[in-house]
């Protein structure tokens, strides 16, 4: 506890997901008391061709 | 505001995909009075053989 | 197949959320080839307290 | 009804995921008292690059 | 590592509940040979009036 | 772009739940490269009686 999902366009190094992991396990434990070693992340990569803003798919805008 | 995944079977094209888009978001606004805009839509694909009915995979039925 | 998880704030009345449980089944089957029938749509009402939209909850904005 | 997302490395054989899905169908029949037929499993594989516990991706540690 | 998220009717008595994560995760450790404390499950309790099949409501079938 | 899901027991306040989303933004954008403005996060509070570790609830634990 707590888990995290994590869904955002494809093409982040594997160094800026661990930067990324790292930094909100910590902004959770600071704001929630939580320690660090209760939070999962998983990311979801995800491909722009999946991905719509008012109903336009982001690889199209 | 609203967030909405999708999960489905892979093999739609780009343009099932985005008409599918274009349609959920247009649904949304017109039943909750939202407006397009404010959709989010992430689509993902699933293999068959990561989904199951009734305990049989669907790449076995 | 397929599923559909809706995340929207609180406050939509059941004909509002019947409305669009019909359309956007109706908007993937269009859109996808799927019959009506194979659509599960789950929505999860969210206070405002609870959605964040670029770091500012929306209680707050 | 009911409908279960099963997050997990990536690795598994097909064998293992279907025997997986029937396995956890099963114990949520005989649980909850719900027919077999009613559960819906999706199985998301996720890459270790992309799993965090304690701040540290999973294929880092 | 993994996280299951399990979405069905609320209803179920907290025995039950406590029953179906026992059984769900033994079913995990089984089929996937992975050990019992490794398994996060989570329980999302909806009402009827928030879940659709076919584009009508549970609350209305 | 991106979006964030972030289950956790109930029980945090809305000051600690704020400043949560405010330091979750800004380790995605830092690390990601993301403005703030593109970032929703979704808070799911969960009884302890619906989350369960290693096949136990927490709230047996």
């Amino acid at each position: 506890m707590p888990v995290v999902h994590i869904y955002m366009f494809e093409g982040r190094t594997d160094d800026q997901k661990s930067a990324m992991a790292q930094g909100v396990t910590k902004a959770i434990s600071e704001a929630a008391g939580i320690p660090d070693s209760a939070t999962t992340i998983v990311i979801h990569d995800t491909k722009r061709s999946d991905w719509a803003q008012g109903g336009v798919m982001a690889s199209d805008s």
